[in-house]
């Protein structure tokens, strides 16, 4: 038996997200039926974390097991010819049988996209949210300290969520204003939960708008509560970017 | 009768290119749909110049002629809020009615980008050329430095062509290379002919390739043939950037 690492590129945008489902096409579905073409064997595919229905990767990494005697890089090469061309395979390795693209992981790296301007971007439509608000970036960047270190995050949590706990450690949080309007978040952290980078998000767009302030960003974090200003931010803007070991 | 100018971005990739055609959606036409049902007028919107089918733009300038009392900027909202999402107005001003987009266009600008890495990019597939082969970019400036000035650029014309002459006027040319394993090709010219930027990217690429040398690139430059080194770059890596007046 051979374990098999993969990096992974996907454009989440005509996606169910990552995990397999009845209901339609996802990412994991499209490299396990890709994978049983080239193997011929059933292969479960297992991935660092799910990502949810129009979410994009620059870096989401996968394992699986396999008795094939392909090599990674034919791994590679096969995968990125048969799979559609909104996923591209990064990169894949052999690595020793203990090594799981879930329970290993050290931490994940999420960006997120803001389009900060008057009018819509036809050609950032799904990589970006436009926001055409003014934003004072500055408490944005305060509020977002507030996250750094060990939390309860659960009032940016999906509401329901079944979890033994709701308590993450965010490692590096940042915010920049890059060329054409664009601000872009970038959170580390050691887990993440269920919609939590996109509930962060559009909590922090309501003190950037002026809504709440830093200190009012602080109260619902600390207190739980998941007041009318904890707003969900949509999917297009929020690319997995890395996961470390 | 009044004159206004559109600035416009669009995303290519579902287009049949700038120009109304029978066969199928192009951007003109949304366009004069859409003003159609503002106006109630059967609106003739005038380009800068074509794009080609997948071709993109940050900044398409177009300019139609109308009696509705509707304000420049009631323009850009109604249009923004009827077009499909991969067409934007980024700005609508009146003119006076010497004006003309076209005609009165100083130069133009186009953007180019190449992604430059051994895999393809899921979230680049319709925003650059893939080009897997290490390229030498000092090859590539040293050869596009040629461009500059007057000259016949009948090698990098579409053949057949029926244009009165194919001398232009390259006024800036850059190559710089950015993060992601982007090469961003920049040209600024009085004046464009069809296909021009793409053939002379797919022939640079050649130079950057090893294929041919800077000498060899000047030499079809100034010869005006059409060797098999003349090759067409990709559509979907190509935007017009800007039109200045």
């Amino acid at each position: 038996m051979r374990n098999i690492k993969l990096t992974i590129e996907y454009d989440g945008t005509n996606y169910l997200g990552w995990q397999k489902q009845p209901q339609g096409s996802t990412v994991q579905q499209e490299i396990e039926k890709a994978l049983k073409n080239m193997t011929e064997e059933n292969i479960n595919l297992l991935g660092s974390g799910r990502t949810d229905s129009g979410v994009h990767a620059f870096g989401q990494v996968a394992h699986f097991q396999t008795n094939s005697k392909i090599k990674a890089n034919e791994f590679q090469m096969g995968l990125n010819s048969s799979l559609p061309r909104d996923i591209t395979i990064l990169n894949a390795v052999e690595e020793d049988l203990k090594f799981h693209a879930q329970f290993s992981a050290k931490s994940k790296t999420y960006i997120y996209k803001i389009l900060n301007r008057p009018h819509p971007s036809a050609l950032l439509r799904r990589r970006a949210w436009f926001v055409p608000l003014e934003l004072d970036i500055d408490l944005m960047k305060r509020s977002a300290e507030y996250l750094i270190g060990e939390h309860d995050f659960k009032a940016f949590a999906q509401s329901g969520i079944d979890v033994k706990s709701t308590i993450r450690t965010v490692l590096k949080v940042s915010i920049d204003e890059k060329d054409n309007n664009l601000i872009l978040f970038r959170i580390e952290a050691t887990g993440f939960l269920k919609r939590m980078v996109r509930l962060i998000i559009g909590t922090l767009i309501q003190v950037g708008k002026g809504q709440i302030s830093p200190t009012d960003f602080l109260n619902i974090l600390e207190s739980g509560e998941k007041t009318k200003f904890v707003y969900c931010a949509p999917a297009q803007g929020l690319y997995l970017k890395e996961v470390k070991y």
